[in-house]
């Protein structure tokens, strides 16, 4: 793979978007410039971010890959096929529908999505899965999904954790978990599965739009190259799971710690007093969130969402320069 | 393979059952008729239900089977060799000797039964790993085991969890979880794990016994064909795990909500009086759920075996017709 | 591989370490004389034990090992590099250095520690990974990382469980896991796993120092001939995980239940108070015990791993023995 840091930074809609919905490689799609390729999630647009800061943040994400010299793929399911890429027009129609339209699709519910036609945005679960299923290594979000606080009176852990710990040797750059979540027990549970972690820039454990959980992370680097290293170690020696690398949101916009938790403490009585649990919860808690924090949190998770894509594409490109991607 | 509808229905004894037990192919059984295999577990006959129901129900799921133009086999392990399939005198050898004779050998197990030459019925997890193992992908049952109650004063996942979060593209037709686990904490680890599960002609999760928990299924459909359209879908992405088919219990036998909770209720306090738990618990509570329910339960138990049976039959051979299996 | 009992029972330093470095064979190594290999864990030296016990332990296992006819191997990583034995010189540096020089490296730690150059100790996720990678498919140890007390509040499950999951048809020869964990609950977290365990002349579950946690094991045996056996039906099955093989200390060296129990609930209270917890918690437990028990649970400690180390050897030469290792 040649990579092309020169690459003009606008995303590029695919001119065939149904040849790849048979999920062959997506660099067999005519418009692919040779980049080295980062996966982006889709429930991002569809389910986590109001509109029209979905659109413009789903865009931003992909100039900010293209800035580091790669090229990202927006990926979901449309009419019951998987899609490596979308066309400004296709985001434009998820963005705007959103969940109205779009199922939210787990790893898990990716067979009933192609097999009864859904339009579904896919999670980290499902994206990671799709991606390294058609050979991309790298992809980036904003917040993972973990252990959700409550779990001992109705445990609730995502999907995504499992698919981490399936997903030999790939890169997945994002703020850590989203805030909302038991983070020490979300912690422990990467470490029970034994899913690599890394922190970019930091020795803590980022709270997704906070700059720091106050947890500790077991190794830290400077540099996307240092990353790219731990990553050829991690595929030499042929280590399950994927290496998930943590970056705090920028000291600029990430919420302060006070704001930030009083503002999530009201989101949980609001979520328990309407009896929100299940898929419903994450989105439910964002958008709380947001109102609570007067829209601080939804600039800081832009930013986040943005900052991670534009590292991601940086690490794609230091694995390509070394031939190990 | 040839699916062969015509076959007649009636549970064909093998001539040489020795022939399977080094755990060749199951089709190379002489008497093989072609028809598609479906793997039926034995603990149900050794452990869960009573004599002489539980011959009575072997030899009517293997019926039912053959009705839908697939052939059911009994997996169990006989003097320490793993058998695809049980004659009708092996079958009431075990139902009239039940656990006063036969080991209930789950997956962990198999290495010591064969290599201590034990007798053992073979649990969920034991009968789709030994099916898969000889190519046979879809398995019927009653009920599966999952997170039991009070997991968080002493934790109980049953190991057929993991063992479908490893039945890559196999197909499991259930009538859910056993009633007597924690269906709400079960369903959340299904979802963790990454298990993908489908209603048939349902919305909910059905309760084993009863028609329906109040929990929701992720996908449904209406037809045998639909399902094996997932299941084509699951294996082309090489999606990792089994495919749960649940199918409620005929309406005609079902147990009504109060009765089936006032037997569990009552069932779970012996249980905990009597300190019995481990793998002795799940018969156990099923024996005491006949007793409290007037052999209601019983009832109930037996036709969603054989229905079950039935429906994993008519998927054995959507799934063969279509060339996939 | 050809066994050869009448190797002599002293550890072989490696004239040349660096061969091994890039986890070719352990059996490329000039020093190598035949045996069939055992891989002895390193963080019993640079965290469990305190020096000189830890140098004489490490030393007497190697011993052990060669007794039983095979060839002791300690893992660790230095400087970066993956090593598959270590001199006598080097297994003194670690012992007199400990924590204070070498981390601890658990599997999913092992990517970063090769790309940052760590020093570390392996853990039995670290190590158990290394051996398998290199072909060496039996290891000792002393006692398993497991589910920690409290968990209910601050889940925390040790990366070696998953390991155990990983090591399909693997044998790891230990005292049960570490008695400072919720052993019930940990016994449950291995049959949810699907971990096969065998008892080698006990019924029950060791507590590591203690000979019994009154809790049962599934399988009972009473020589290494009857271990590989099972090992043999194992992998010849294809069944994943690998199979525990639990031994109790020797009778004449075991904690009572009593003093254990007694010196176990200060410990813990030891370690609320200063509020100790994740990596550190284990050794820091192991130390308190030790000074607790006036040094009873130090000679018991040593005792278990170097008989275990001998039985790892004698089920080595029993695998070798019949060509399937
Ligand atoms: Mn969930
Ligand atoms: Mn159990
Ligand atoms: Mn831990």
């Amino acid at each position: 793979m040649k990579p092309s840091p020169t690459r003009p930074p606008t995303p590029t809609p695919m001119d065939e978007p149904d040849a790849v919905s048979d999920l062959g490689a997506p660099t067999d799609v005519p418009g692919w410039t040779g980049s080295p390729l980062v996966a982006l999630e889709s429930t991002l647009i569809a389910q986590g971010l109001p509109w029209p800061d979905n659109l413009a943040t789903a865009l931003e994400a992909q100039r900010a890959v293209a800035e580091s010299g790669a090229e990202g793929r927006t990926l979901a399911i449309l009419e019951g096929k998987p899609r490596l890429g979308l066309s400004v027009e296709e985001l434009e129609g998820m963005a705007r529908r959103g969940s109205s339209r779009f199922r939210k699709a787990a790893r898990r519910d990716l067979a009933a999505a192609l097999a009864l036609g859904w339009d579904a945005a896919t999670t980290v679960s499902a994206t990671l899965f799709l991606a390294r299923r058609a050979g991309i290594r790298v992809m980036a979000t904003g917040g993972l999904g973990g252990v959700h606080r409550g779990w001992t009176e109705r445990p609730d852990l995502s999907g995504d954790l499992l698919e981490l710990a399936d997903a030999h040797g790939c890169v997945v750059v994002c703020s850590g978990f989203k805030s909302i979540l038991d983070l020490p027990a979300t912690l422990e549970a990467l470490e029970t599965l034994g899913v690599a972690l890394v922190g970019y820039c930091t020795d803590d454990l980022p709270a997704f739009t906070e700059r720091s959980s106050g947890l500790p992370v077991p190794a830290r680097v400077e540099t996307p190259d240092q990353i790219a290293k731990i990553v050829r170690a991690h595929r030499t020696l042929g280590l399950p799971g994927a290496i998930v690398v943590v970056q705090p949101v920028d000291q600029a916009v990430a919420l302060e710690d006070r704001l930030a938790r009083e503002a999530l403490d009201e989101a949980l009585i609001d979520a328990e007093r309407q009896g929100v649990h299940g898929a419903a919860l994450t989105p439910f808690l964002l958008g709380r969130l947001r109102d609570r924090t007067g829209g601080a949190s939804l600039i800081a998770n832009r930013r986040l969402i943005v900052d991670n894509a534009r590292l991601a594409g940086a690490i794609a490109v230091a694995l390509a320069g070394t031939g190990t991607d």
